[in-house]
């Protein structure tokens, strides 16, 4: 089983306490894949410019993203360059630049076109409604988004969370959609849109995931050192549709364990610059931290 | 085993999203005790002033809360004016009246002397220490405090800590106490300050226990509805405390499940003004939601 991944490969100039690094690979679509990738074989879909290194190209490939369904259009590769404070919390957005992403119009290869476990990573909902549409028989569909297309494409949006299993939000966007304070309330609310399972991350408060019939909680698996926190969502989503790809089935205890281990997944993300520590990441190291993680939350 | 419990027996005005309620019955000490008188008997030390109503030295009584420890002196009784949004952030202070707290001298009754298991509730670090000086053999010391006293009276209160078994904070308190952004960091430098257990609240978000061994984090048990959050922090301690005193060792399970038990014992604080809910609950109304807590946390 494989997962297919839509949404954005870019360059990113990053600033935290730490540094400043300048076109380094990110975007939500590379973080979702490659940490989908420690699971289970990745398809991507994305655009990039004639500016993007081919030698991450090579990089994707090696971790198993296949790449036919990343296009390399004229112009440049979509930029975003962001600034994080010692706190971390959400980065002060200096510029974004969709370059080639403004008018991608996705066309799947045929053979993505069986997909049958899909993540939207956040992109236009527009971009991730195309790919949706053209996918056979999809099994689980999980999706993201951000403030940005909340507040400029919301009915896009609504229209494709029906189409939608799982959607991922972090709390600021789940308070924002629903205007809910209370983010029980905004948990039901959000299922009302079709979506079975609301995922509600909080970065380093933890992960709520509510159902119809379920509510299950954790807290973050702490960290010392923090670097770069961009990219952890999406990690987070990768891990977690990597996870379900091995389950034939998605019980509370599926969906549980798939929460803590892209839980898990996330922490690696942030502990370096892009996908320098992500990218390193092995089984052993994630079921070493799993342990760990179990550890230092059961009572 | 009782608990002794110093700290501010206040009359609070509080405005929520859901009403505004004048000269209601609050202070650390009083949320403490009641909740520690949950699990045992308490002994309770503070003031108030002549307008202090009877009836609320009655309701301490029926909760097996002893006043002997509670002064009535000339003057008025502290009193705290607050106002929280639908955030229910930490509150805006509209005044603090401390009345007849500023020249409270704590002469403790002689059977409080001997008092095993101490709680120095949230008051003028002053005041906890003059309490403490007074017990011949203290087994357990926990001691909350708040920003105030970390920017007016830091250095009495790291005097304080040398005597101090549990210190609790809010995750602010523990930012703003050590200088440090993230709270691991944070956490491990407030053990250096002599306590061997670091309690960090993080209201909705949930609780971290540090220790020089052990790390225990748990999400919050979530509530629908929160009417008022004033005194959360202190059933928390009350509850933490008043579990700990059933206990003959203090050991990383012992500590796990007296976190657990106050995190639910806080929950009941905030569905309601003062302790209208607080004071209703029975063990099997706890241990109800203790259970529930733990089919939504495990994995």
């Amino acid at each position: 089983m494989s997962v297919l991944v839509v949404g954005s490969v870019a360059l990113d100039t990053i600033k935290t306490p730490f540094g400043r690094k300048k076109d380094i690979l990110g975007g939500s679509a590379t973080f979702s894949s490659v940490s989908a990738s420690l699971f289970c074989p990745v398809n991507l879909v994305a655009v990039v410019g004639k500016d993007f290194p081919k030698k991450y190209i090579k990089f994707f490939n090696s971790k198993g993203v296949n790449t036919q369904g990343l296009t390399i259009e004229e112009g440049k590769t979509f930029r975003w360059e962001g600034e994080y404070g010692w706190d971390f919390a959400d980065p002060k957005t200096i510029s974004t630049d969709l370059n080639v992403f403004a008018s991608f119009n996705p066309k799947l290869p045929i053979q993505y076109r069986k997909a049958k476990h899909i993540f939207l990573a956040n992109i236009d909902p527009r971009i991730q409604e195309k790919v949706l549409r053209q996918i056979a028989k999809p099994r689980l569909v999980a999706c993201d988004t951000m403030n940005y297309w909340i507040e400029k494409k919301k009915r896009q949006l609504i229209k494709l969370l029906k189409k939608v299993d799982v959607f991922l939000v972090n709390e600021s966007e789940a308070k924002e959609f629903t205007t809910e304070a209370n983010l029980i309330t905004a948990g039901k609310n959000l299922l009302k849109f079709g979506p079975k399972v609301i995922i509600i991350k909080k970065g380093e408060h933890g992960v709520f995931l509510f159902s119809h019939n379920h509510i299950f909680a954790i807290p973050a698996f702490l960290l010392e050192t923090v670097y770069d926190p961009t990219g952890a969502g999406d990690t987070f989503a990768g891990g977690f549709m990597g996870y379900l790809t091995k389950c034939k089935k998605y019980t509370k205890n599926h969906l549980r364990n798939a929460v803590v281990y892209a839980s898990v997944m996330a922490t690696f993300a942030v502990e370096d610059f892009s996908l320098k520590k992500l990218s390193k990441v092995t089984i052993a190291d994630l079921n070493k931290r799993i342990k760990e993680f179990r550890k230092y939350t059961t009572f």
